[in-house]
Order: C-alpha cells, then sequence, then structure tokens
C-alpha cells in the first residue's frame, strides 16, 4: 500500500509500505479521504512547530474516512463495506486522565500522525488503516469526505462544549481558517444568537457568511473593526479564539462582556495576553484541546442534517497529487479543507 | 375596548373595559393574537390551582403580540405600526432578587393575568393593552401569532438553558403539550442529540415528531415503553419533565444515567418523587420558573428561521368566540395552541 | 478469626470464619475499630431496607481502620504496623461509569457489607481483613477510632463537595444523627457562613452545636421553628438534607431562598416533594451518593486538625459485645457514632 | 479633618479637608485604621499604572475602618459608637452590570480612591469619612486594625469563590504579599487541602508558613522549585496568582494539572502567557477583580475566627508619619501590611 511520508520539511514523500497486522478488536479499512490540518501543515512547512520536530519519517494525516475491509472475529457494530470515520485519538484507558473522564489528557496518548513522543506516533494518510473497532464510527448517508471531516468537526464541538451553554449568546469567532469556519457552524448548532466573525481574508469571511456567521468583519481592511462592540463593557458573551495569535486576540478581548468566556481553540505557542482586561472583565479563559465523544457526536449531527460541512470541503485530490493538496492547503486565500483521495 | 374576564370557574365574560392611559416610557398596543396557556385553562376550569384562586375578577392572558399605535415622548426604538411580542414579565427592578439578575423571582412580580397577589394581577387579553417599551420585542417578519408564541418559547428556552449546554446530549421530554413541544424545539436548538418524548395522546406524540423528536412513545398503550432505557444505569443526559404527574416521572427517573440533569418545567402541585434513584444516581433536579432574557431570543430566534412553532397554532378563533378557544384547548387530543385573535 | 454476621433481622451472630489468602496488590489488616452505620442498623432491625433485603447471611461492615500486618511482595508505601482507614469502596475501575471518573457509580461495585447484588458483598467487621492497597489510607497520628471515621466523613465531603463553593453561605442542614452532624463539620471546613440544624433530640442538637451549628433548633418541640428563615422568599443558600422524611423536607424548602441548593445525602425511599415551591424557586436538588477521592481528604483533614471527629464517637465496644452496640446505636437519644472494637 | 493628598508620584501631603455633609441614608464615621494597598503604592511610586494616571490631587485610601459619630434619620442597624469596616466599593445599582448581579463591574462605580474616571473618586484616608450606611458592616469584636483588613480579605475571598468548590483541593499561591498572604488564608477556609506558596523573599514566605502554606518555596534562590510539580502531566488543582509577572506565571502554569483553574488576582497589566499549555492543558484562567458580597463574610469569618489576619499587619504609624507607611509598604522585605492610625 502506499503512504504518505514526511522526512522533513518540504520533504514529503509518497511511499510504499506493508499492511499492519490485523489484531484482535481491530477492523481493516481501505481508507477514502483524508483533509490536510494545519498541523499537517507545520510539518510539511516547518518540519514541526514550537518543541515538536520530527525526528525520523512519519506518515501524516488525522482526519480519515474509508471503509470497512476486513474484521476482526468478536467484533460487532461494524460490517465489510461500512464506511467509517476513523478516530484518530487512541488514549491508553487505564492512566489517571482516562480515568477521569478526561482521555483527550491521556498521558500514553497514540494520536495518529504526531511527532510529540519519540519514535513518532505514525499517521493515517495510507490506503491500508487498521484501527480499533472503538475509533470506528459508523458514516452511512455520508459521502467519504464529509465523513473526515467528523475529526475538526469534532475539535469544534469540543471547544463550543467547553463555552458552556450558548442559547442566544452573542459570540466572536476570530479566525476563519477551517477550526473557525467549523466553530461558526458548532455554535450555530448548540443555539448561538448573534455570530460574528473576523479573518484577514475575504475568501475565509465570504465562507463564514455561507457557515452562518452573521457579521464577518476583515480585520486587515478595517483594523478597528471590533471597536464599535466594546463600547460600554464590552459586547460578547463568548469568543472562540482560532487564531493563536496576539493581533487578534487583544481587540476581541476588549470587546468581551464581563465575565464572558474565552475559548482558546488556536494553537500558537506563547502568546502577550491582556491580562489587566482578563482580570478587570473577570473573562473565563478556557483551553480547549482535542474532544473525545464528541467525534461521534458530530457524525450524527451531519448524518441528521444539523450540520453541513460540504461548503468547507474546497478542494479533493487523488493521493499521487498529494503535494500539490499540501501547497494549496497552506494558502488561506485558496483553500478551506483539502482533502487526498486514497482509492 | 373588550376584554376576556374571568369571574370564577367556567364563568368566562367577554366585558367592555376603559382603556388605560399611557404613561411615560409606555407605548399603546392594539392587541393582534393571544394564546391560550395552561394556567389560564386552571382559572377558567378550576377556577386557579393550588393556594391560588381567583378572588375578584381578573383579566386572563399573557401570551399576546400586537400593534404598536402610541408611543409615549422620549420612547425609542418602537414606531407605530411595529408588530411587537409582549413580555407579560414586569419585574420591579429594584427588589434584591431583580438586583442578583433574578427577575423571575421578583418580589414585587407583576405578572400579566396571575391571581397571586391580591388584587389580582390583571391580564392582557384585552383588545387595548398599554405596555412599557421595555416588554415589548419588536416581530417584524413574523405572523401575530408566532409573536403571541414568544412567551411559552421562552419559557422552554429558560428550562433549556438551566439544563446547561446540551450539545449532542440525549435528551427525555415527557408530557408533550405546549411547553413540552417547545421544550423539544427549544433542545434541538441547542444541539441535542436524540430526542425521546412521551406522552398518553397519539395527537401530541404525532405533532412530536413533527417537533423533531426522535421517538414518540405513548406511555398510555405501553405503560413500561422507557423500560428499554432503563437498562444499567440509564441512558439519558437530560430529562425536560413537563407533566407535574408522579406516574410520569418515576418511570422516566429510572431511565437517566447518572448525574443526569432533571428540568422540572411542569407546575403540578406537591408530587412522590423516588428519592432513592434521584438521590442514588445523583441526579440534579432543577427547577424552572418563568424567563427573562430568553424572550427576546426566542423571538429573534424564531426571526432568523431556527425555530419553527407554527405548526403548533392549530386554533385561531375570533374575541367573540373566546371561550370555545378555552374549551377546545382544554383537550389535549384536540389542540395544542388555540390563540384568540383580537382585532 | 471473628466476623459480625448478620443472617436476618434482629439475628446478628459473632462467628469464626477463615481468613482470605492475600492476592498481589494486596494487605492484610488487623482490624481495630468499625463504627455502625445507619445501613448496619436497618440490616440489623429489619433485614434490609426498601427492595434490598437479606437473602444468605452477610459479614455487616464498611467503616474500618486496622493495623497493617502483611503486604504483598511489589506493594509499595505501606509497612507493617501502618495504623490505615480502609475504604470500603471497590470500583471495577473498568466499566464506563468508572471510567468517566465516577467510580461510585460503578456497576460492578462491591462495597463492603451490602445486600444489594446476590451473592451478598461481604463486609469488614472481622478481625482478618484482606483489602487491595489502593483501598487503605495510611492514617498516622490518628487514633484507630478516628481512622474509622473516614467513611462517613467522606459521604458528607462528597455531600458539600455536590453544593459547590460555600464560602460565607448560609447553611441549613435537617437531621443531626452521625451524617447530619459529619455534614455540619464539612459545610464548615468548606467555609460555609451561618449554620442552622435541626433535628428532634436535645442530643443530637447539642452535638450539633458542639460541630459547629451557631443555631439548633428541635422541630418537635418547635414545628415551625423554620419559619421565620422563610420569609420573602427564603434565607437558606443551601440545604444538606439528612433525614429523608418528607416532614422534614417541606419546610426545609419553604426556608430556602430561590436558586438555593439542596444536597439529599438521607437515603430515606421515595418522599413526597414540594415540587411547586422547588420548581417556583428554581432550586437544584442534588442527590448525593457515596464518596471517592473524599476519602483520603478526610484522613488528611483530621490529621491536619482542620476537622475533629471525635465529640461524634459516643460509644466504643469489644467485639464480644457488638450486638449492644447495635442496640446502642438505634438510639439517637443516647448514642451518635458507636463502634466496635475488634483487637 | 485633615486627609492623606497624592499629587504626583513621591507627592503625598496631609491637607485640611472640609468634612462632607450627611445625607440621607449615610453615616459620618470618625476612622480609625487604613490600610496602604498596592494601588495606592502606584501612585505614590510612580503616580498611577498602565493608562490610570493622576490629573489631579486625590485623597487616597480604600481599606478603612472607623468608629460611627453620627447616624443620618431612618438608618437603622448601626449607632454611635459602632466600629464598621468600610466598604469602598459603591456600585451605582442601576446600571445593566448591578443588574446583572454584578456590581463589581459596575459602569459608574465610584470606588475610594480610584484616578480611573475623571474627576477622579476621592478616597478614605481621611479622619472624617461620610458613607452610605450599606458600605458599613459592624465589626464587634475586631480590632480596627483587622476591620480595615476586611477590603483586601473580600478581593481573596472573591478569588478563592471564582475558582469554585475547594475541598482538599491542591492549591499554589504565587506571590506572597497581602493579597497572596490573605489568598492563603481564605483558600485554607475554604478547605483547601496542600497548599503550596512561592515568592522572592523568605520574609513573605516565612508569613506564608504562618498563614498555613504547606510548602512555601523561595524561587529567587531555587528557580525550578516548582519543577517536581510539574511531572507528568503536574500537580496543582488550582493557582492562585497574585504576581501579574510573566516569570512567575510561566513555571506555575506547568505545574498545573489539566482541567485546573487559574485565578488571576494580581494585577500586572498585558502579560505573555503560556497558551501553548494552557491549551493543551484545557486550564480555566479566571480573572478576578474586587469583590461583592465577600466584604461581609470576611468580616463574619475574623469575628467568628474562622481566618486571622493579625499576623499580616505588620506595621501600624501615625497619620502624621503617614509617608514612612507608604516607604515601608513598598519594600516587601519589610512589611506586609503597613496602616495608618487617624486618631
Amino acid at each position: 500500500m502506499k503512504a504518505l511520508v514526511i522526512h522533513a520539511a518540504r520533504d514529503l514523500r509518497i511511499e510504499e509500505r506493508t499492511p499492519e497486522r490485523l489484531g484482535p478488536g481491530q477492523v481493516r479499512i481501505r481508507t477514502a479521504a483524508g483533509g490536510v490540518c494545519g498541523s499537517d501543515l507545520h510539518y510539511y512547512n516547518h518540519g514541526g512547530f514550537g518543541t515538536v520536530r520530527l525526528r525520523e519519517p512519519m506518515i501524516l494525516g488525522h482526519e480519515v474516512s474509508g471503509h470497512v475491509v476486513e474484521v476482526a472475529p468478536g467484533v460487532t457494530g461494524l460490517a465489510e463495506g461500512d464506511l467509517v470515520a476513523v478516530s484518530p485519538s487512541r488514549p491508553c484507558g487505564g492512566c489517571g486522565w482516562c480515568m477521569k473522564g478526561l482521555p483527550n489528557h491521556c498521558e500514553n496518548m497514540r494520536f495518529y500522525g504526531s511527532a510529540m513522543p519519540f519514535p513518532h506516533i505514525q499517521g493515517a494518510f495510507r490506503q491500508d488503516l487498521v484501527a480499533d473497532a472503538s475509533q470506528c464510527v459508523r458514516a452511512e448517508g455520508l459521502t467519504a469526505g464529509e465523513a473526515a471531516m467528523a475529526e475538526p468537526l469534532a475539535v469544534t464541538l469540543h471547544g463550543v462544549r467547553r463555552a458552556g451553554e450558548m442559547l442566544g449568546k452573542r459570540v466572536l469567532v476570530t479566525g476563519c481558517g477551517p477550526i473557525g469556519l467549523l466553530s461558526i457552524l458548532s455554535a450555530r448548532m448548540a443555539g448561538a444568537g448573534e455570530i460574528v466573525a473576523t479573518d484577514l481574508s475575504d475568501f475565509t469571511l465570504e465562507m463564514a457568511r455561507r457557515c452562518g456567521a452573521d457579521v464577518a468583519l476583515n480585520t486587515a481592511v478595517q483594523p478597528d473593526a471590533l471597536s464599535r462592540y466594546s463600547e460600554g463593557k464590552g459586547s460578547f458573551d463568548v469568543l472562540l479564539e482560532c487564531t493563536g495569535v496576539a493581533a487578534a486576540v487583544a481587540p476581541a478581548i476588549a470587546a468581551m462582556r464581563p465575565r464572558g468566556v474565552v475559548v482558546q481553540l488556536g494553537l500558537g505557542g506563547d502568546m502577550a495576553l491582556p491580562m489587566m482586561a482578563v482580570t478587570a472583565k473577570e473573562l473565563d479563559l478556557r483551553g480547549s484541546f482535542r474532544f473525545h465523544e464528541e467525534f461521534a457526536t458530530g457524525v450524527a449531527a451531519m448524518q441528521a442534517g444539523r450540520v453541513d460541512v460540504k461548503p468547507l470541503i474546497t478542494h479533493q485530490v487523488a493521493l499521487d497529487e498529494a503535494v500539490s493538496a499540501f501547497r494549496l492547503a497552506s494558502d488561506r486565500s485558496l483553500a478551506i479543507k483539502a482533502q487526498i483521495l486514497f482509492a
């Protein structure tokens, strides 16, 4: 089978690998679609991010779907031919954090395509993938591309849940890349009232409007676009922060109302925060990291038609053209989500 | 102007009354539609409920909409001709509970059509209504009937907010009268996952399905219909209890998972609760009473098309036929929401 | 070794039993003190409670301490001679509720001395007890009697945690048996402001004052003693309900302020609740069941002198006199906590 | 009467002022003690902080106690001779935030001795102070010095309440100035388990131990003193951050466990936060600003002997020596709380 292997920054190769053996409780999947995520792009463009660096070749990818082609004896609920969304999250189930109901903080997490531990955790951009049945959510009625969106959708559903109850709340979303746009969809699904989105690109802002943002503001063109929301003590109940960039956060914090909730979804390294405002307004700033049960929630929501991610899939390319998908996905003015088709 | 006045059980009269004078900060409204609520029916059928009894004639009604016909000097944001939903909630704004941000617990509440204090608080089923501008929410784009649904919708939005974050949660709704059905719509709007509804009437259960319930169970026909959800330690994350009847609550509690949340919306007097189960499962049982900012939230949600209450308005009758609306609304197998048209 | 075995109501025998074998990860304990709990008394006086009935002989007891006399190879942190408090809670660590961080809701719980499953879970009132090392908390500096109080103290610490943050709150405790009194100590430890306690016995009320209650009211003598707290919309922020008796709950609910929190600690079967008041005041009624990490918290708090349970241990009797301890403990006007000394 | 007036950095004068007239609902207080706070020191040493700058002479001070010498007609609950703690917080009671139960976010706050609005809000360091009766809490049984500690104690009680339920929690306090030390006392009062404190001064760390810190670490001497708590995913449940200094925050964040709570009490301007860790650990960072009902809570806790602030009052000087109190209080190795005696 073929796999997409990153060796170093800008050194991404399609290589032949031997399929893994099927173990108990597992299924074999012929992968269908795989989405390119921001962290994949960091490996591709920079060889890593922060202190996380590539130290050996690694199969990339953690947003995949595919069809079950083999089922280990005893596995129930999955059958050959099923389209499944495959969760890249593989917590150990035994550590203290798993036992506290926080598997996303598992001390022994084996998340697909991650260079955090060494040896690295190999990813899911491969034609033949062996996965635990528990990672797989049946995705009947969805396209393979939609099913591959379950992972980033789960990230934003988790982020929105971190913000708490959202009925009628006024929500600000900073950054309209895939996570920002899915945050808009997730906030809307949770009953948000007015949603305002900011970004530097008219292309993504137009997409934000399609996703349900009531107002979409280009802060490259209008740097003080949020100032109208900063009057009095500020307007927004919730900020879903998807940039990780201090220049975006500062005016957003200024527009928050006292006791507002800020969910940090963007992972942008250290950041100078306007702590005077955070303290004086008594904001709640909550980190949000990965997901767990939200993976199945997202699949079900797509199946029920409560969230439509299809407009976000702007590009799909064949595996042989995968490198072009990475170049495309690196350009925010051209692509939202680029996916690779493995068939 | 004509008003609908209850004198005693089954003694409901259309009477001529003098319009009130317009004070500062107020508007005059020519009422359009008024919905008959469960408490109106208690006054009509029984002269009250619990210790709340009619002691003098009282204009009924608290679910109304209408058109602004006069605006006091200095009032902004409202103009002649505007269709408005009129909130029946008039907290004093000065007592300890108002100052704690809990105006629904105001010690001096003057809620339309309520026999709780004496003299009673006269209601809104009248052709000419003087209201504070702050009670009025512009309802452009809605029908008068929809606008009159803002009040019961607000009750259920408040109840759903009391349940907390709801994304992907498994929700049980017991009782599919207007409040139960609006609870289904509100839970769906808040991102609920599977919604199961129970009632004793096929008519209301069919309506529950139209409102988005995934499963609708007739517990008159199948008394143990919920038992399948009671296996293990139970299934439901949230119960929105809209019956106030012990016989409905007991099996519902049995179907709740540990640490599940029960919101009590039905006001049915004292009730024998299965406290062993409540305690051993560590359920959270939360009372929900009226609403506040949810009134405007509901109007906005209807305007944005995020919730559609129109199917619930099963009957609209002219003021002269108002008594028939009360008879109709008393029969759950015939009517969901009966409204009176005042024009 | 001797064990205290209940065969039927009022049929409690001291019997000779064979010590268990030590398995991996376990320690052998020569028990020192064991407290008689309300559920022990239900088995003794009535052969069970509710649907939980004795169906075979069962060693009673779940509040015990003792000295380690043997340690399995590989066990660390415990040594021969250590005084330990032994938690009776033995969740499976593998079921869904254990994995959600809610081991007190374990589907396969083996809680000492419980007739809930069949065969029954044998208890800890025995001279030689083999326990998992993870059940044992070192209790250096405490008396054996204090260490045996760790279990009921954990129950109340859990209950107080269920009530949420408590700094300066006005707290009502209904029922001043061991759980009520420990609730007073726990609420005080959590920073409660004024604490009011009610009971029917002057003996326990005097003890309530010693535990830190600011006001102790005998509702047998003064049935409407709480009415002064019911004025306006009520006074108490928190109710720790330790009776499970409707006659105690009704006036307590009437004395709660809107949005107050009621924690149900007493397990008294079904109960008629004043749901009108619960709903109209939007109370939060939360069940509290057993405990988990609070067991170690309680031991540490006793060691640091932050809570003093010694006054509650009103009686200690030798194993041969155990039956008298059960008779004593059944009389609220004589005893708070009666303990059996196993040495 | 004399008042302590700041004109510019290092220009602090004792001036003669005319006492204010007593209005309805007010009392006249002969001030007794006044504590010098960090913000007073900012005005004294730097003429302000951040964008808050002195623009006109301002009476300093907001931590005061005194004796009632005159009572306006109709005021109840206060009598001549009463020692009272005087809250510097004067919210308007009418703005949106006051009405939401968040008076500490009042848009029209007149907090004593604050240069935030212009004209500035004159402070309470004066011999004759006219205050609203609602600002005064009777402090019978306390010394004037203790009563003047009610304000900073309220700040930390508010901060601890922002952290939520604290029974048995492992708490880190960074910075052991007056706010840090009172945070230790407040956390202990709320039932905290192990408390670890850090500072750069052995003097304050010794005081931290006296306040109940279990471990006190000098991070000037041992820069990596917290690293032992950073193993695995970190140890602390709660961080009470009282420095506002990035160099202190970074290692503290590294020592937090996943889903830990960080309360920011120190107001140190903007700050570079380790957002990667905040996000990946899903920390909750909550600003804490001033207080409201905690003022009375603190007085009652001191009266009941549940918290002892006396050791923190390291210096008391006569009004004529007030400038020396400001110099002293500026040196962390010499003073914790310096108070001025106005009599």
